[in-house]
């Protein structure tokens, strides 16, 4: 079997880390693995299976002998560093807002379009983590039923800013409790026993950044712009696992027996309804969970083609890392790394 | 000036202490106060202005000379032993769910719908706190504009629950800090750092009683039963103070200039809305405030009648002890202890 030379680029962040988990856990057939960070990780070592890796920075050539690289370092790195790693052979999977809506890279979430992926001109976007655990959760019923609207309110880890962001809400919680003062400096309000209702920049609309990407996302992934899509994006003192209270519009009247038997038949998603019995998701749960779980379903108190329903995901792992990783598998198993 | 004797029925809860802070800022005209609570807090001392209070369990009589009482001990107590009350002559302001929707007992936010108070049979009825917070809120658009449907997705604090749920979220979350074990008692599942998406218990169309008061409740207070009201009840590891994600469709498209102008001029609410400098609501701002707060005000992304809110309100203050207290207040001032 054919193997790969692949690399992490922003090996030491959260989703870099986890990226090297699930790497290994899916055991693609790897020749070289190249770790690339900050020159402030420069020469720092990650073992990897039996190996030490000494982690290097971004240089001339060193693209050049790499089949995939994974990148998450950020919009702005990206668009500094991706257009040398496509210049110098590497077929890149980006997890940063940076190329996602371009019409010439495909935005992917292998559960729904992966016949998109031939379709890259060397850059590949993986979708935002609130983007993926909604679209995993709702793609049986897009593809049977069609779905007209969506108003959905984020309940969002701070794991999605990344490390900086879990020790303060560690560091906040532990100064809240034995009533120190406490120290603001990730987000621009205390986190830790509260409610943040603002994730990412604003637009001119009074809508976040993050706030948007559910919109277009949703729609260039499932490449149906009838799909409305208005959100909420608000950040809680959890420190894994994006939760999602969502309001799904159909086009037409449907019968609950139906959701119910397209949500338990779709491998991808854990339905967990039984709220009678204490049994619904919670992100604590999604924590060694790779599927997105999906409960508290109802139909609208006052309309035939309302479904409520409340869906969690890994936002590290399903929302980035692990996404990214089952792109690769794909281009891999297909044998797609130069395009269809 | 006349002088009332009040009762305080629950003195010793969250609720009721809040309703003693309450009534001592409203300085309402009392000539006698009686604490009353279960028996196990019998004799407990409670001070009061200068005064000391032993608080006195309920026995036969001991409403009789008591013009208004309020209170506080949940839905199946305040079955048990509202109706003595009444019989015994007190005018009943009830923060339970026992008598809410009761035909003959008016459900009062006196900034709504205070011309209702008179009509009552002996019993009022104080609403839900994640009730009382969202009509506060949205009651100018209602009154100028008409609300043709509701989506409302909660962030709701443990302090609704009470004091244990208020120990409980402190005990886990230094136990998950300390990488202790954590214990549940008060919910199914771990609140510290988690989310969990049942509060109160679940009917057979899949809906919390929660989620349906916010449907009910709204119609009555509004006297509106066209509104269409749909929600997700979500407890948030928070201690004090409800968040509220409202998706609202007017009856008619809207200019944004005229909902700021209507909600910037409501005395009961506080607009704050420029989230580009990081003003908006959160639930640790309404900890000294008996306003609710409104912000991240959005025109829906595809619908000229959509509007997106984030509204946060005190949950033991105005969601439940300040509003007693004012219908208290209402009753008085407007000597209408007897009906109108």
């Amino acid at each position: 079997m054919k193997e790969y030379n692949i690399a992490i680029v922003g090996a030491t962040g959260a989703v870099g880390t986890a990226m090297l988990e699930v790497l290994k856990e899916y055991d693609l057939p790897i020749n070289k693995l190249k770790l690339i960070a900050s020159p402030r990780s420069e020469g720092k070592k990650i073992q990897y299976n039996k190996d030490t890796y000494i982690v290097q920075k971004v240089e001339k050539g060193i693209f050049e002998d790499i089949d995939i690289a994974l990148f998450s370092i950020g919009s702005s790195n990206s668009k500094k560093f991706i257009p040398q790693a496509v210049y110098e052979g590497a077929l890149i999977i980006d997890n940063s807002n940076a190329y996602r809506m371009d019409k010439e890279v495909p935005l992917i979430v292998p559960e729904i379009n992966p016949e998109k992926i031939k379709k890259h001109n060397g850059i590949i976007a993986n979708p935002n983590c609130s983007t993926i655990q909604m679209v995993v959760a709702i793609n049986s019923l897009q593809k049977a039923k069609k779905i007209k609207k969506i108003y959905v309110s984020t309940y969002q880890a701070v794991s999605g800013t990344g490390q900086k962001a879990i020790n303060e809400l560690k560091e906040q919680s532990r100064a809240y409790l034995n009533k120190e003062e406490v120290k603001t400096e990730v987000y621009p309000h205390q986190i830790a026993f509260n409610t943040v209702p603002m994730i990412d920049k604003v637009n001119d609309n009074g809508y976040t950044e993050e706030e948007l990407k559910l919109n277009r996302e949703t729609r260039k992934i499932f490449d149906d712009y009838e799909i409305m899509v208005t959100a909420t994006a608000v950040r809680v003192p959890v420190f894994y696992g994006h939760s999602e209270s969502v309001h799904l519009e159909l086009k037409k009247p449907y019968d609950m027996e139906e959701i119910r038997y397209l949500l338990s038949s779709d491998p991808n998603i854990k339905l967990l309804d039984e709220p009678e019995n204490n049994i619904y998701p919670t992100p604590l749960m999604s924590e060694e969970e790779d599927k997105i779980l999906v409960g508290r379903l109802r139909k609208d108190l006052h309309s035939e083609c309302g479904l409520e329903m409340w869906i969690v995901g890994n936002n590290i792992r399903k929302g980035a890392a692990l996404n990214a990783v089952q792109i690769a598998e794909y281009i891999i198993k297909n044998n797609i790394l130069n395009g269809g």
